[in-house]
């Protein structure tokens, strides 16, 4: 099985996400630089991986620093946390995972610089350990509303690709196959950057799962003709009211499950909820190149000289979502209440 | 300005609507099995321009017939007829202007061969002028829908490349422009084609009409933002209860458009209308290779061993279209009520 994030060698390690499914090759990132580009040129992606791979490229920074004083080493600190946050705005996982990072400075700034070290790279890879176990919680909980036979619609990767592994909506898939229930995943393909096509589908074929690929304007016909049952997606950033960004697309899908009568599901670990955020429209919205629009891998499809937006997320409201499955159970409406409940109950097990 | 159809040399001279936009390269069809090729590699494609070059077809292949008796001259009109026919399921229009030749053959074939030759030729570029001015008038009937300062989502390409010339859904912005509307033109990318990001953009271009491509799911979202006025879309053939055949795609945009409460139109001439179809589940729709979806432009953009679906059209059922502008005047609901009466109209007025 592939890793979509190691620490080796002294170095945080990362499948490249451009280059699937083309080539299966890994990207050794040497210091935090270099780990804050790879997550703004989208080598590694989705909420959760993104926090793990920040968290690692913390860890990397404080190990690679020659600081030799306390003051110095925190300056130096401070600077590679403001560097990785800066990298991409909408996940929210990104600025959770360097918090948890910074606690552990905090927590211990009166030991030494190597013991420092020591522990920032033990955190790492605790955030590492949990995301697995929390996506196969996430997986555990979510097969429940599997049902043989099912046809599971997904967008983007919110898969082992996403994730340190095993994968959040990919995750409740691989659980339910896992128990045996016979299940067809469709796809869809989410432009711009094909995460879908070129990313779910190579995941779900080492996997041996059946998986269709559609184009992302070809849902409402599939539901129409009663081809697609739930819908499964992740998320980057939920707010208290339930309200969900995720990949741009998502919102157009949740609009018709709702038409279609059918269940759409997000799938996220609790880290994903930002307490700061009342509802979806305080969540910034990343806006990328133009030219991921007008060119596909390289490759132009539009005239050189036309204007086009590109928004990487969407929003999706609250009533859109028939359930949010976390590694603590399945939230239900009113979001507001069970997730208040949720972030409690986390807060007196830390 | 370019012409998407002429008849030039005894050869119907098509604009390649594959290497647009990079190339403008124009592909002379010699024979009426290179004109169906050209139809069903999409070398020309729209319903209304895909009707007129079948016209010319059928006026090219009697035209090179070498038959020097009528019934074998008759045999090998039909001939020509059904291949022609057979090129593409979806767009009536295709049905329509083969209908429309074979009743010439038929009204005047007690006529000489020769005779019979001219006829049908005359009546292809009846066809084709008649299409021109048919969309004019959609243009006419269609600016009064559309106010000083809209943004206009259109999908797919319903403009001059679709048609002889001027478009439908792209005529009503033309229209309003000449009559100095400031409008914005929103166009979706339409995969997997492409026709929105290739070829709406390009025509728009040409005409200097403010244009932004956006991806087919970025829909919702710029719809819940309020950038989004007015959608218009063509149509591949209509229902006499005003259900709607067109590219795949337009149903997602037409939920979303009921969502936000966002007018819907449709803009198509009259002889898209089949009178022999009840509704929208009797429109056959067409089931393209996969390989149009797994690949872009000839660029794998998914595992190769990949499973994908890749359906044409899809059917938009009247309840969420708000007009249907034909060349007779603007149809509003209940649509089987004001269809029977411009079908009626159209009629005696023949």
């Amino acid at each position: 099985m592939f890793k979509t994030i190691e620490w080796k060698n002294n170095c945080v390690r990362l499948i490249d996400q451009i280059r699937l499914p083309e080539k299966e090759v890994y990207v050794d990132c040497r210091n935090y630089e270099e780990v804050a580009q790879a997550i703004e040129k989208m080598i590694v992606r989705g909420a959760p991986a993104i926090g793990v791979t920040a968290a690692f490229g913390v860890a990397l920074g404080a190990i690679k620093s020659k600081a030799n004083n306390i003051e110095s080493f925190k300056a130096e600190f401070d600077k590679i946390c403001t560097r990785l946050s800066l990298t991409r705005p909408t996940a929210v996982n990104l600025f959770w995972a360097i918090k948890r990072m910074e606690e552990v400075f905090n927590r211990n700034k009166n030991k030494s610089i190597d013991d420092l070290k020591k522990l920032l790279l033990k955190e790492a890879k605790e955030i590492y350990k949990e995301d697995i176990q929390i996506n196969k919680s996430i997986g555990m909980f979510g097969k429940r509303l599997i049902n043989d036979g099912d046809i599971v619609l997904t967008h983007c990767n919110a898969g082992a690709l996403a994730t340190a592994g095993f994968g959040t909506a990919l995750g409740v898939i691989r659980a339910s196959v896992r128990d045996g229930k016979k299940l067809t995943v469709f796809a869809g393909e989410t432009r711009p950057f094909l995460q879908g096509a070129r990313l779910t589908t190579w995941e779900l074929l080492k996997d041996r799962i059946p998986v269709t690929l559609i184009c992302d304007n070809m849902v409402g016909y599939f539901m129409k003709k009663g081809e697609i049952s739930k819908v499964i997606v992740g998320a980057d950033r939920i707010a208290l009211n339930g309200d969900v960004a995720n990949k741009i697309g998502t919102y157009n899908i949740a609009v018709l499950a709702k038409e279609h009568n059918i269940p759409f599901y997000v799938a996220a670990p609790i880290s994903t909820i930002d307490p700061r955020i009342k509802n979806g429209s305080s969540i910034p919205i990343e806006e990328r190149k133009p030219s991921e629009v007008t060119t596909i891998r390289g490759n132009s499809i539009a005239p050189k000289e036309v204007k086009a937006k590109n928004p990487a997320f969407d929003i999706t409201s609250n009533h859109y979502i028939t359930g949010i499955i976390t590694e603590k159970g399945i939230l239900r409406k009113p979001f507001s209440l069970s997730i208040k409940r949720i972030l409690k109950k986390s807060h007196y097990e830390r």
